[in-house]
């Protein structure tokens, strides 16, 4: 590993300000830049230490040799190519849930090379620098996109350093990365928004209903707590993957419905016993 | 309170077990009788050491003076009035997830005030005597259903022992009772189920799609490894309130996949709006 490298971090909310720490915990940075559109964020950036120093955009693109963007997915397809049309030699990365508009943006640009598109899968339903927390990536997984797209160098550096703060490193071409995630990240989001609304509405009437709320409950709703200035994105740039999977999750409820309609134990018990088939997946 | 009873505890599995951990625990037990009709769980119950002994129904419900029943609720509609038929002044007390049907089932029976309708929100997707957990219930609610039919001493000590053990007790009538259980509960059982179906039919073709699964997809597909013998029991005993909100649920669904499929940002935005107002009922 090289020394240790400036590193600017555009957004510094939940995710950008959990990477700061582990940036600084794991030697990986001798300096922090924040860059922030939100002078509340910027302000708790500081308050929390997750950087050194907060500047404009372009003072930190120029300053840094490594540019991490933790924006929404809908500024990334913008700002990736701007930040590529800015800098010299730096390493470029981002860390959007969704890959294939962000990569298809910068598409022939000369500093192409420069750019490594990754998506480490850690979150929570929190968000802004508060929310940061400290060991977070830690065993979690990490995909990079389109590697061979990448110069060899700003890959390794990248690789080098999700290995140092525990991730693991999957490789993936972007459009199977857009759709593997519909299935395993951002369907979760919608059933979970949508439950909390259904309740919600039943709420208006029954007060009384969540004095009882249990558990189970709590782990299928959580998510509906996340923030609308990252979903709405994403839900609109991978669109067709998530109507393909979200097509699929109405059918399936439809066929609880029909069998207990009909109270037909014998279907029903098959659907259940299919699903618990994911106990292979999850221990 | 009393002097410790002797307790029978008909279905030593995840609940019934962990419930019986409890009793002994807090000193409410002189001798915990357990009533299996599975020789594995028999055998594990007291491996576990959850009860005494094991003794066939009929000699548990002699011998006991509180019986506990905590099998699925499809069996608890017969197996409620039964003990009711052959008790002398046993406390009876059921645990089971639906309320209303199994309380019709001892409509107008001479024992009928010796049965308190009980229902302790708390429970995991594993099953059997060795999932049972130490320290379950403690900070959950308990519900009680129509307290009035229930003779006074028997409903005091159940009430004393739910206090014991650690748990919220609420007072609804049972058809109240099934209705928000459908909401808090049952319902979350029925996505967790669809969306592991979901995945699964679509990991078919995409083998690679776990090794990325996030905490996120973890917490709303956990429950989808939870037990048919369960599950669909609950699901017809509960029908018409299950497809109320399934039915809500669907309309909730479809109207994502309505304001996505028209790329319609700011009904997106509002509907996730309105979602993150569980935040005043989940910290």
């Amino acid at each position: 590993m090289q020394n240790r490298k400036k590193i600017a971090i555009v957004g510094v909310g939940l995710i950008g300000g959990s990477l700061a720490l582990q940036l600084h915990e794991k030697k990986l940075s001798s300096k922090l830049i924040g860059v922030e559109v939100s002078a509340n964020n910027a302000r708790d950036a500081l308050e929390e230490e997750l950087v050194d120093e907060i500047k404009p955009f372009d003072k930190a693109i120029t300053e840094a040799e490594v540019i991490i963007l933790t924006t929404p997915v809908n500024t990334l397809s913008k700002l990736v190519p701007e930040v590529l049309d800015k800098i010299d030699n730096q390493i470029v990365i981002d860390l959007g849930s969704t890959k294939y508009d962000i990569i298809k943006s910068i598409n022939g640009h000369p500093k192409r090379g420069r750019y490594v598109a990754t998506h480490p899968m850690w979150g929570t339903e929190f968000s802004g620098p508060k929310a940061a927390v400290r060991g977070a990536f830690e065993g979690k997984a990490v995909i990079l996109c389109n590697k061979e797209d990448s110069d060899r160098d700003a890959l390794e550096w990248v690789e080098k350093m999700f290995t140092k703060i525990g991730m693991r490193i999957t490789y993936m071409d972007a459009k199977a990365h857009d759709l593997h995630v519909a299935y395993v990240s951002h369907i979760s989001h919608i059933t979970s928004f949508a439950l909390a609304n259904t309740v919600l509405e039943k709420e208006k009437v029954e007060s009384a209903i969540f004095e009882i709320a249990s558990a189970g409950f709590e782990s299928t709703v959580r998510l509906a707590k996340s923030n609308s200035s990252m979903w709405v994105p994403i839900f609109l740039q991978n669109k067709e993957n998530i109507l393909d999977v979200l097509k699929e999750h109405i059918a399936q409820l439809s066929k609880f419905k029909e069998y207990i309609e009909n109270e037909d134990a014998h279907n029903l018990k098959a659907l259940i016993i299919d699903a618990n088939k994911i106990k292979r997946i999850l221990k």
